[in-house]
């Protein structure tokens, strides 16, 4: 009954029981041991391409990480106002790149729009020491508003970074989400349609604690493993960091578990949109669902025990849902009922 | 029959175990978990006083994070010139700490000495601004040397401390080991001795990936948690950080992990001391023994395939054995009977 | 014929006498001279309270240094979109707060709207470890649109500085042009209405390189030596710094030139007001003016040897005159008649 | 009577006439100064090679900057326990490089041994990601002990650096003196002999305030200018740091400057070396003498009116003296001839 986030949820039994095997015998530490090789070729497999990769355990350590690799201390990180690594990372960007700069680019449903971005980067006075200088674009796949980018308009965003010599982050917290959410394979969606880096997440698909900082271009990870070392970030039984990841890759378990929590999403959204009273925010595309619904109703979810995030203002109140990989259909059912239910209920005072 | 390094082992079952059971349910995030809530209360226990605690899952986040507190960013941070923070973390204080410089305080076998330290303090021009300001001492317990500080030897370095209004750090990745070592309380070993704030270590003695540092001075404590979390730190799914020293406190375990850890050192450690040409370079005090002996021995024992890390230069060849919760009796007598085996070899020949 | 800044100007020879005069003889360094301690009785009696102020070179440095007193590295930084410290500073503040987010609040003619302020701080999630915390807030007198703030509206923004506990620092970098603009003493001007540090600038107003650092609130600058040092800021030879300052200060220097540069910006101002075609796009109430007009004037003027800032686009071309301690009385009349003599021609086509 | 240091000196006439007659006019900001450019051709023909030069106004902006460009954040900066940089300097070159490390490297009269640098890199762990890496190394010249490396010296050090790829930075807060005490150009002591930076001090040597980072090598100096301004270090007016150095340059006053220093150290010490109960602790090669003495013979000299550095311990007391482009050869002879007479005093005692 909690659609607090997609981080309340335990971890799926396939990773636990890779985590109970990987503790046998003593391995190579620090990354020198084979499942973490394994992770790497598993990875490079599904990106159709060798990429260079690191398991870390959280979402913050992998984008600023990765980003920190993509820009000076005096450069500019163009992203969404309303992005994680700008909103939500406590200055994480910030403190690995040495002071870096997050730079606003608008556009709605939480993307950055690629002219808007344009626009900007032609008026960023590049080159000009009074200037912090416009080095990367962190972009989020699904987005903060539970939106994906379709390989076109990431191609989009990645032809306006080459036109300007700017490096692509993109942050992959769900990438899993968004990726089953359309047509596509996760080359498609990566670097072939001009991502350098990506931060693939795992913690919040079914691991315990577990992303990767993928690299398609291995220059730009030239430096990755003295960072991460140096930011604390290199797991010394690195295996219990891999292990996670493999399973997580094994049999799709990452893609059957996005597709669950994408299913049970759709489910919840095509409900409420049949509620009168209740509007979506935002397309739903992925396994987020933000929804504007009178006070009365919101009390009246939470009194039947259901638990989500709370946006907006008095006013205007608004609720955010995230579905996960073990949301039961049931819950998800109960949910929509009982939300017309109680709009019903105020309909008839 | 690994002896590299204690992080070359696996986990202890009861904490495999403990993982699993946390799985279960949907739980607030970020530690707000109930959890969390009982690890602190746990350190609470075993240190005899409110501790101010907060899980990580690496030594050097551990470290540096717990240092970054104590220092101003031009601050001068004393240590031991073999200690971890100095030699093996690629800079992480530095980093945490905005570029803190690190002060050598020699000592013989991996001790600071007190005197030394203060000779050091009262040369240190504090307050004159051409010179970075004494802020902290870390010392490690166990020491890299494998030796153990007693609490009176902490206690003379927290009283230099104070002189000087100096904060003390204890890294304490092998703190179970220092602390079964000898006679007294976790409490005698920290913070009555002037420690106030330790690295308790959980990953190296049958931990996955778990530290907790603990504040015995809440005030100190303040700015912590927005470090931890703008380092990237700050687990989502922190129940799983969380049940790793919620298991590893249960029982003793921590505690039994150690002795019987430290018990195979010491048979190894007994066990050569009886060979001809080998000696040991420092106490065997825990569970690392550190021996200086002939080439010829060492290639032996590789053949026999023991693995142990190698130290010392071509001319003067010594190994490190690091033994472990899950080190077997029989490995160990077997290393010395080996040992033994090639000593006597060698004398023939 | 040079408005393009008032940087582009030399130095009054009163400042250059002093530092001549200051040549003579050995005297102690890094501060500990007489001039250096009678800047500071000079400053507090100017500012009517016990200042603690600090020569340095730069605008750049006075502002970072200052700031990054009042902040922690995951502090917010609240300014204007427009201010030097956002645009014009490559990111001097994030490099010596170590990190620190510079937050925009809007508002017209290049002043921060107390209201805004108040809203976005009430939304700011303080004490929530996944953002930044609201540390301080910057403002600039004259601002970035050459207008000034008055007493009133900065005390309404430093209520909601003390309201939330954040700092306010006011960059000075032209504070005599805003204080000379207006009838209010320096004190009801900065710490009566709520500022705990100025950026005291004197380059821009006759000096070489000159500004101080000027604390109201002795704690507040208790590292602050420290970080001057640490930033290379702190100057061996400081007589040849505080020298500047004390020739500045002597005999009202600094009052007379502000208040004839504000003269030639008004002169030019009203002339340009009866200009058809011309239009101000701020008020001017200091040294600065800001003016939309047709290329075919600016081109005239340009061709007549005038030199000054171009700002805005091609289709709403806009330009900068900054009058300043030596501009030339007939300079700016002409200016104003070769404007009007081109409008007159560009009607008549 | 001031031999404190070469700080507590004014400025030669010279470059207070040149700062004057730079005060004329409106010329261009932040460097695109005739004079600026011209600096820029005046050290390319000193040094016989085109040189990428960005004046500043301090000896520690100078090294700071300079090295910041030789090192990742995770980089290892070799130098002499006693280099300014290490000791005076109050962690400037860890903060302007994000928190690399400075390690030792002894050697008699503050002069790195090229076979102990050598032997260090042997065993410095290039590669390992547990380490700081390697970077540069940052030599003094005239040495913190006042004495002067040789264009041989700088060869063997700068023949290691190129062994294992790092650079090589000179701290020349005393270049002049270091050149004008031997027989060779500014090219054979520098670029010639391995060197990759240069921080060429003018102020200690009769400028007010004004340095020169020299890069030999364009591709080094590439972000600089970035680093300068984000430091706050870019003058705007810069026409009045560079007219210092422009008058420094100009007519060799620099080198007579210099000749003048070392002649009158070289008076001192061999006045000195003839007093029974002086010894020098370094052989005088430059403009610095350290001479062991009896505290009665100090006080003796304080009491004449001497000022000087006081080093050593309570038990073997020791001074430093410093003489300057200003130091009066009377009042340098009248120290020795103090001297001799305490000394003689003493005896008869």
């Amino acid at each position: 009954m909690n659609f607090r986030s997609d981080n309340v949820t335990g971890a799926s039994p396939e990773i636990l029981a890779a985590l109970t095997e990987a503790a046998q015998g003593s391995v190579a530490s620090y990354g020198s041991d084979p499942i973490t090789a394994r992770v790497q070729d598993k990875l490079s497999a599904v990106f159709e391409t060798e990429v260079t990769a690191f398991p870390v355990a959280t979402g913050t350590a992998a984008n600023a990480l990765a980003i920190s690799c993509l820009t000076p201390s005096w450069g500019a990180i163009y992203c969404h106002p309303n992005a994680h690594i700008e909103e939500d990372e406590c200055g994480a960007p910030e403190f690995f790149s040495g002071g870096a700069k997050l730079v606003h680019v608008q556009g709605p449903h939480g993307k950055i729009n690629a002219r808007e971005l344009d626009r900007r980067l032609a008026d960023a006075n590049i080159g000009n020491v009074h200037h912090v200088q416009p080095a990367c674009v962190s972009l989020t796949n699904l987005t903060e508003a539970g939106t994906r980018y379709s390989p076109d308009e990431v191609a989009a965003i990645g032809k306006v970074c080459r036109k300007y010599g700017l490096k692509l982050h993109m942050d992959g917290a769900r990438f899993a989400n968004a990726l089953v959410a359309q047509n596509c394979s996760p080359a498609e969606l990566t670097w072939k349609a001009g991502v350098d880096v990506l931060s693939f997440g795992a913690t919040k698909n079914g691991a315990l604690a577990a992303e990767a900082v993928v690299f398609f271009d291995k220059e730009l990870a030239r430096d990755f493993a003295f960072r991460r070392k140096r930011g604390g970030h290199l797991f010394s039984k690195m295996r219990f960091l891999s292990s996670q990841l493999d399973a997580y890759l094994e049999g799709d378990l990452w893609l059957r578990n996005a597709r669950h929590a994408n299913r049970m999403a759709a489910l919840i959204a095509e409900g409420l949109a049949g509620v009168p009273g209740i509007e979506l925010d935002h397309p739903v595309e992925g396994n987020e669902i933000f929804a504007r619904l009178p006070s009365a109703i919101i009390e009246g979810l939470q009194a039947d025990g259901f638990a989500f995030g709370q946006w907006g203002t008095a006013e205007a109140p608004s609720i955010r849902l995230v579905t996960a990989f073990n949301t039961e259909e049931a819950v998800a059912r109960k949910f929509v009922e009982r939300a017309a239910a109680h709009a019903a209920r105020q309909a008839a005072e």
